[in-house]
This record gives C-alpha cells, sequence and structure tokens, in this order.
C-alpha cells in the first residue's frame, strides 16, 4: 500500500556524479542490489548516520573513512545490513572497499559502504568479486533511476527527486534518491538516501545545512518510533555548475535542498508499511523546538492514535490523551486547541462549539491528515509526518522473517 | 484472549471496608456498573493518579477531596469516563459526590468519584439517583468480587487477589481489586485499583509506601505506552487487625502490599488487548533505576519487538536495535548481553557462541517469556512488563469505537 506516490518520472543527471547498479545475487535474484557511486575529484561530502548504539558494521566504518579522506566512491549493496555481524562483518565490510579502491585504483578509505537488508547475517564476499570488475563500464550520469532501483529492499517503488534553482543568474541542479519503507522494515532495516548537487560548498558548510536540512526531513518521520542500525543520508556537492554556495546565497539553496529531503522522506512514510493514511502532526505555540518535537512524536507513536487513523475514526479522545502525556512540564491543558484539518476539536481544552461528528468523519475519510496542536505557551512549532497502524503493518512484520 | 489468567477463586473480606454493586444502566444493560465502597472512621487512605496533564474531572475532584478530608466513600461507574467532557462533567462528578453524600450523611468532600469507560461523553447523573437509594442496604463485607465486576469495561475477567501475613505474632490480610485491559482501553481508558487492608498506618506512611509499590508494579507494566486519563490506585488501611506498621514492621507488610500490586497489574497485561505473550523485559547491570527503566520501556514500546513475539520469531536483531535506540548516553554495545529466557543471543556486543535458532525458536514458543538485558555499566536493575502486538490489538483499537 502507498499513499499518493509514484516514482519518479525522470531523474537529472549531476555533473561528476556516475552511477552503476548491477545484480549480484546477494540475496535477491535477478534484480539489481549493487549499487556504485563515483563522485569526482573536488567533491565535498555531508554525511548524517543512525545515533543507534548498536550500528552497523558499514557505518563503523563509513565515520572511520570520513575522518581520512574525502569519499570518491560509495558502494551500496541491498538484501544484507551487515548489522549484529561483530567483528566478521566489519572485515567483510572493510573488504568491500578494498576490492573498490583495487578497481579503481584509489584508496580504500575514499570508499563509503553501505547496506541494507536482513539483520544478523555475515554479508557474503564473492558477489562483490564477481559483480565489480563489470561495473567501471557501467558508470553513468543517467543511471540515477537504476541506482534508485537497485538500492530498494522490500519498498514498493523507487524514490527520488530532481529540482533545478537558479543563484546568481546560473543554473544549480539537485538530484536524490533513498529508500527506506517504514523507519526501519522488519528486519529490512535501513533508511538510506543519497543526494547530489552540482554547486559547490565546502565541507563544513554542506555539512552543517545538512544536518539542519535533516532535523525538518528525515528526522522528522516516523512509522514506529524504531531507528535502524543502518540508517544513513549523504549530500554531495560537486561543484561542477561553478555556483559558489556562500553566507549570501546560501538561504537559497538550502530552501531547494531543505524540499529535496523533505520529499524523500515524506516519500518513505508514504510508502511505510501498511499504511493507508499519511498523516502530518503539527505542533504550534510551544515554548522551544523540543517541546513540540516532543509533543509531536507523541502523539505519531500513539498506537491508539495510529489505530483511530487505520479505521478513519474521528476519536479526538486518543490525540487528547497523548499531548496530556507528552513530556512536557506543566503542560496547561485550558491552553490547548486541537484541529483535524480544517476542523476545530477543542478550543483551550474545552470542546470545540461547532464541532460534529460528521465534520470530524469527513476529515479523517481523507487519505492526507493533518493534526494541528497548538499549545499557547510560545512561538516555536514543529511537524513530523507519519502514517497509520494497520492489520498489514502487523501482519509485515510479524509474517516476514518467519 | 488472556495470557495464563484465571478470575479469582475467592476475596477475603477487609474488617471495616463493606462494598456494593448494582446496574444503574449508565451505559450496559444488566451489569453492575456502579460500585460503592465504604470505608470506616479512622481509615487511612493513599492514593496515585494518572500524570496524564488531560485528566478527568473525577481525577481532579479526587485531588481536591483528598487535600480536604479522610475519605469515607468511593463511588466508582463503569461506561463512562467523564473524560474531555469540561466544565460540565466536573459539575456531574460533584453532583454524584452530594448524592452519596446525602444518602449517607457525610460531607461531599469525604467521597471520591472514579469513571471508567467512553471519553467526551457527558456522564449522565439521573442513573446515580435512581441507583443510589437502594445501595446503602447492600453494603457488605463478602463483596469484593461483585465489585471486581462491576468496575470492569472491556476486561475479559475480573482481576483480584487477597493476600495474608504474620506480623507481630497477628494476622493482617490485603485484598484488592483491579480494572484495565491494556494501559489504555481503546476509549475505556482507565487502570484502576483499589486495595484494601486492616492494618493501621498513618496517612504520610501508606501514602510513601503507596508510591513505591506503584513505581514497581502499575508503573512498570505496558501494552501500547498510552497512559489514560483516569488511571487511579487506592489504598485503604482500616486499622481494624489491630497491627500498627510501623518503621520496624514496615519491611514485611510492604512486601505483601507489593505483591499484591504487582499481582493485579499483571493481570491487567495478562488481559491486555489482543495479548498472547506475556513478556518481563529485565534490565540489569545499568548505571541507576532510570536508566534501567528506560531501557526496558524502549524494548517494551517497540511494535517490531512486539509483533515479533506475536509471531514468536527469535527475532534478535529487533531487541538490539531497540537497546540501541533507547535515551541512555554513551551506550557502550561491547558491554552489553541478552537473554530469551535462559538462552543467551549477545555476549558482551556479539552473537553468542552456542546460540542456535532452535534455542531461540523454543523459548519464543513459549506463552510467558523474559527478555534480559545486562548493560554491564553497574549494579541498577528495572522489570518491566509487557503483552505483544497481535492483530487482535490493531482490530480491538481500530474497530471498538467505529
Amino acid at each position: 500500500m502507498t499513499v499518493n506516490l509514484s516514482p519518479p518520472d525522470s531523474l537529472l543527471p549531476i555533473n561528476g556524479i556516475r552511477l552503476a547498479a548491477t545484480a549480484a545475487g546477494i540475496r535477491y535474484k535477478n534484480r539489481d542490489d549493487v549499487v556504485l557511486i563515483e563522485l569526482a575529484e573536488q567533491t565535498t561530502t555531508a554525511a548524517v548516520f543512525t545515533k543507534n548504539a548498536f550500528c552497523a558494521a558499514p557505518v563503523v566504518i563509513c565515520r572511520e573513512h570520513l575522518a581520512e579522506k574525502a569519499p570518491r566512491y560509495l558502494l551500496i549493496n541491498s538484501g544484507n545490513a551487515n548489522a549484529g555481524t561483530g567483528e566478521q562483518g566489519y572485515q567483510v565490510a572493510k573488504q568491500t572497499c578494498e576490492l573498490v579502491a583495487e578497481t579503481f585504483g584509489c584508496d580504500a578509505e575514499q570508499v563509503l559502504p553501505f547496506s541494507t537488508g536482513v539483520i544478523g547475517e555475515l554479508l557474503p564476499l564473492q558477489p562483490f568479486k564477481t559483480a565489480l570488475p563489470s561495473m567501471p563500464e557501467q558508470l553513468s550520469e543517467q543511471h540515477w533511476m537504476q541506482a534508485a532501483n537497485g538500492i530498494m529492499t522490500t519498498d514498493t517503488l523507487p524514490k527520488g527527486i530532481s529540482k533545478q534553482i537558479e543563484i546568481d543568474g546560473q543554473t544549480v541542479t539537485i538530484t536524490g534518491i533513498s529508500k527506506g519503507s517504514g523507519m526501519i522494515k522488519p528486519d529490512m532495516a535501513t533508511m538510506l538516501s543519497y543526494v547530489a548537487c552540482d554547486a559547490k560548498l565546502d565541507q563544513a558548510r554542506l555539512q552543517a545545512m545538512t544536518q539542519r536540512c535533516t532535523d525538518t526531513s528525515f528526522n522528522a518521520i516516523t512509522v514506529d518510533g524504531d531507528t535502524s542500525t543502518n540508517d544513513a543520508l549523504v549530500v554531495m556537492a560537486t561543484g561542477q555548475s561553478g555556483v559558489d554556495i556562500t553566507e549570501a546565497n546560501q538561504a537559497i539553496f538550502e530552501a531547494a535542498l531543505e524540499a529535496v529531503l523533505q520529499h524523500l522522506a515524506q516519500a518513505i512514510i508514504r510508502d511505510g508499511e501498511g499504511a493507508t493514511k499519511f498523516v502530518a502532526v503539527k505542533v504550534s505555540e510551544a515554548s522551544n523546538q523540543a517541546e513540540a518535537r516532543a509533543v509531536a512524536y507523541t502523539v505519531a507513536h500513539s498506537p491508539l492514535v495510529k489505530t483511530a487513523l487505520f479505521a478513519s475514526d474521528p476519536n479526538w479522545g486518543r490525540i487528547l490523551a497523548a499531548v496530556g502525556r507528552s513530556p512536557v512540564d506543566n503542560l496547561d491543558v485550558n491552553q490547548i486547541s486541537l484541529f483535524l484539518g480544517g476542523t476545530q476539536l477543542l478550543e483551550k481544552g474545552m470542546p470545540a462549539n461547532d464541532y460534529t461528528e460528521e465534520k470530524g468523519q469527513a476529515e479523517m475519510n481523507k487519505a492526507e491528515i493533518d493534526i494541528g496542536i497548538q499549545l499557547g505557551r510560545g512561538d516555536a512549532s514543529a511537524t513530523v509526518w507519519t502514517s497509520d497502524l494497520s492489520y498489514e503493518y502487523v501482519k509485515i512484520n510479524a509474517e516476514y522473517r518467519s
């Protein structure tokens, strides 16, 4: 099930980024499962990884390699997450980097490995040995769609977007792809996203911007609150458009990058496990951002709110109860107002006068639902996107591995 | 569905406590839905309520009345939670207390009201007016079972226990009842529990003890993380056994009280929404209690762990991922060991040598499952009890109100 999601019509090439995808047979048969992304020299790279303490071997190596050298190659496999695999898993991931280094004549530290798929099984090295020799000739700037398909695990659709903006009279192009189907797919436990642009940014600026945009995109989505051992986002700037992003012109670029990341993040929710609804939880009038996010996540994670959304039941008591148990000190319920789309449920703690079950039902029947929560405590706001909790979610997660 | 839960065979009377239950027709037909508990003079009362900021009208009044006077009557109705009902709901709850006060010739402040059932509907006063006049003659020390049945909403079984201990050569009796089916039943949003003993305790000692025992019982269970607007626990001490609980002998009494509260709390999980498993998440070797509880709750709330439990799937990657995302600073995965019952899954961050899928499967097939998590950081420990996440859970919560 997906909610208003289509595969991208086309993805624009980025000068300085070449991609290849091939079927190595790691887990799936007859589909691409190894993707290689080549970054031209001078490309700067920012990356954000899972905060899970049990992070997978490739994540550990990515952090180590990024501390050493600027990356030239990203090696991504689907079908096996190489997580929970201990020292052996670490060594295999290292060896895949060395294979890429031998193939292209670079240092192993210039290769970043990414894995997504089943947790707790050792990643086999042989498929990489077999597949890599033919990959150099497959590299092309036109292969973004192939890459979007190759990184999928149980996603039902590939996810990607391109966006062009004018900066200082010149065109800057941003193209990104993502995978993930639920914040964490049963054992297919990973959100991965790769975004490239042809603008020029120094690494520190790119990293700071990536972090800020992640907070309002990938860090603002949730299916079930579970974060994976492998989550990674990489943003690359090749500089080949000749457009320099500086303090003066970075706002327009950052807005475009944020829009791309939000699209890619929301696509994951729209393709979420068993999702039948796409829900935005919008908290406003909070004392601060952290408080706004805490309330939004409490509502977005509530199984009772999520089952009511699945049932299209305008059961506002559940939203009220979730807001009430949010980890916020001294919440004054007499200042809180609740909305379902354009329909007011609660006005400063009291049932809204003109609310009717029919109005609530009409809002709940929609596939895209906004839950608005005004706390009446300040000016901060936050939005979290989530899906509902359906039979299908339980089915997928109960039956997937067994 | 229940997991190893039977109704109590019998519940022992407590001198000084009389109970009555009657069918007032508030929501249900042909079953008791109003319960009255009379406390003898000199009885001390401790109470713990929901921390939900949107607490229901009766909870607000309980707090106000407890601050004024020692309670003589508890009035409990099922079928309607009188929550989300604003000022009108508050006034109706006040009026029910006044009706009891008129009937028994006490002050309205000596009456505590409790409601459980549907949220967001106004509690009707008429059923109380009709039912109360006949209740004085129905009061009896023998009516604990009737009370246990009368406070049920969608519980499938009544919940109660009696326990006797010897203190200073004399017998002390504790009897308690609880209701709740899930931490929060769809709109039937309440955990309620009433426990009485014939020991003598001053209010401050009883309140402190109740708070401590709640932390390891009712505050250590979870179905879905949602806490209700109406949750309440009341512990009464009539003193009529003549046994004085003092600093010197309170340990034995507190252990018995804790056992009673744990039984009543666990019974709620065993009767949890769609529960097919009864699961204890035991975290040890934590730096402190708060940390141990944080890890235990993260695992107990994880939808992926809960669906794996439902599927009897020894999918330890999900437990590992949940531990890894617990809100604990500087978690060193190389110190963490995991167990399913007697079977070790992970030893200091590495897959346990003698683990086999068969051993994991044998543990997961059980109806009662222990998840053991050793953090290797200290001496603190905590246990949280929970259930699995089944189709039935979604069905109950999606279809209940509609």
